[in-house]
């Protein structure tokens, strides 16, 4: 019945996207993006559902993961998509390379934060429970940097609380420790800094209107920054 | 996997009829009839699940369940479609309607004769081992048949042997008896019949070319024609 919603509620998708009352040649510019971005978003989960059955530990794996199932779907395709759809014609292709450029890293900088805040967050300010993507044994970006620099004492921990159902605030507070002590949780806020200046970066010799401009910067700020 | 699959599969269904090489106009009427389609196919398959999970065990069920999940979407609603990216304009109601007449029970029959030969049909022919239906123990329109008309002690001997995944060449020649005793068989045969007849008066009245009505004739006769 999950299987049967969820196929009616994609195709639904497309009838939205067609009754939008936007011209003809918008939707057919359009189209275009929606199925490339369809058919990342698959394979983006596919390499997810991959990378946590039979994840290799290192952090290429999963921020693959990531730059499908959430950079692209999630800004890079969005802002084609917007592009595409404003038309009359063709959209730029600096515009479309400006697009990507900011768009891929500041989508691996936002699920990086995500992560970070999955772990370390404010339930009050996330909204979901602190340890949920630790007993559900997640094998995040954050998780595989600490893999890696963890020593084997500290590996052997993390293994432990990974994937334990059972774990509860005592051991929540071990992993932050874990995070904190292998220089994971530093290692992650230094990749969103530099992910986040590279999306700066691109967007300034991109060929936008300073109001685009201001507004995706604000966005990548808002989109990455700490809450704590 | 699969389920990623299916998605993609289906999402790919858009493209191949987006990238068809018909003329936007006619894509946007045949869209719309598309729509409806896959709707109500996941309405049947909806129907199906349920129907098999908790059917009440009367023909109605299992005939709503052929209505969408085959008449629809294997016969009528296609033509719609043709129909529609015929055009140049919309197509004319009167043959619309000629086609649901004709495509309904057409349908229905197509998928009893298929019932009747999930059983009784030569494997060599169809393509299917004999029996997968009564191992499956799927609640077809000729098995509902069958336990209506069944006195307690059959209906006792159907229910042993369906959904029994070890009923093999013995238990499949006793199934067929029970169809045979019951008359479920013999009723299911009668169905056909006046569902053929039904379509073709349907079509009769349609208003379609010569070569058209002769074609569809045929297919009705081809499509529910006993094969042995």
């Amino acid at each position: 019945m999950a299987i049967l919603l969820g196929d009616l509620l994609l195709t639904w998708t497309d009838e939205l996207f067609h009754g939008s009352g936007l011209p003809p040649s918008a939707l057919t510019r359009g189209r275009a993006v929606l199925d490339i971005m369809r058919t990342e978003l698959m394979a983006g989960q596919y390499l997810d559902l991959l990378e946590q059955a039979a994840g290799t530990g290192g952090v290429a794996g999963p921020l693959r993961v990531v730059t499908y199932k959430t950079a692209k779907y999630t800004i890079e395709r969005p802002l084609h998509l917007g592009a595409a759809l404003a038309g009359p014609g063709a959209a730029d292709p600096a515009l479309i390379r400006g697009y990507t450029g900011y768009g891929l890293p500041l989508g691996v900088a936002f699920q990086l934060r995500d992560d970070l805040l999955g772990i370390f967050g404010d339930p009050a300010e996330t909204g979901k429970p602190a340890g949920d993507d630790i007993r559900e044994g997640k094998r995040t970006v954050l998780v595989a940097v600490a893999r890696e620099k963890a020593t084997a004492q500290q590996a052997a921990a993390l293994d432990r609380l990974l994937g334990d159902p059972s774990t509860g605030a005592a051991g929540v507070a071990e992993f932050r420790g874990l995070l904190a002590d292998t220089g994971a949780q530093a290692e992650c806020e230094t990749m969103i800094d530099r992910y986040v200046t590279e999306a700066l970066a691109a967007l300034e010799s991109a060929p936008v209107t300073p109001q685009a401009r201001a507004a995706l910067a604000d966005l990548a700020i808002a989109a990455t920054a700490r809450t704590d």
